[in-house]
């Protein structure tokens, strides 16, 4: 079933991937759920703000960008186990509709896990672009990968 | 419209608000839109792996938090202009079907924008935990904060 585990991942190395369109029903829809700012909801309201224009919440760039990674890990047969966290995001540029998204990630830093033998740790950060290749979202991620043990 | 700005946060204040109910319907469906790993959606899968259980996204434990603070916001008349992103997240225990998460937070840091005179930067820690006060996920994170301007 896997075919990438932990020994297989180098530190620096980059891939590209994905693609998402954040269309305004999306936008809106999860906004409404999870992020009822106004400037996530009604385009009169957003133009007051300072994102100038009716765009998706942080928290739903993350979600797509997940989207897009777990679709590459599965694709790759990568043995992802979860994350015990986040290090670092940085929204830079709003979202808007019918944007498209994409990620560019680079392993930066890997570990055996101390609780865990069969796990390691990887590092990466992703940088995720709209299609004019602005771009919207760094973040710094760790994910737990099954070591192949041999 | 609103009622607390940037003048009026203290650095080291604390509150505590929300109460979500994480259903088992709704973690299946945001995992299926947005974090299709088979934990996240199955539970025999689940089973297998680190978190014993079916499980919510971690996303969707940061977008069930953002609901929470987004109400308790709103309720305040707290004058919150969206957000530069976000310095750490820690998934601490898994959130499982039926739990009910609420959310404690601390003003860690203030400071006026540089780039914007009439907003502030504010930097709070958000711990969240469940019914049997459990954490869940610590987040710190930073709001731009209208100021009042007298």
């Amino acid at each position: 079933m896997f075919k990438v585990f932990y020994e297989d991942l180098e530190v620096g190395s980059k891939e590209a991937f994905g693609s998402y369109t954040a269309t305004k029903e999306e936008i809106i829809d999860f906004a409404g759920k999870y992020d009822p700012q106004p400037f996530h909801l009604d385009e009169e309201m957003a133009k007051q703000s300072v994102f100038g224009s009716l765009c998706a919440s942080g928290w739903h760039t993350c979600s797509m960008t997940m989207s897009m990674l777990v679709d590459y890990m599965k694709d790759k047969g990568f043995a992802g186990m979860g994350s015990p966290g986040v290090d670092n995001i940085r929204w830079k540029t709003p979202v808007f509709p019918g944007d498209i998204l994409s990620v560019k990630s680079e392993i930066i830093e890997k570990r055996e896990s101390q609780s865990r033998p069969n796990l390691g740790l990887v590092k990466s950060k992703y940088s995720v672009f709209n299609q004019k290749d602005e771009l919207l979202m760094e973040m710094v991620t760790n994910v737990m990968v099954l070591k192949r043990g041999d």
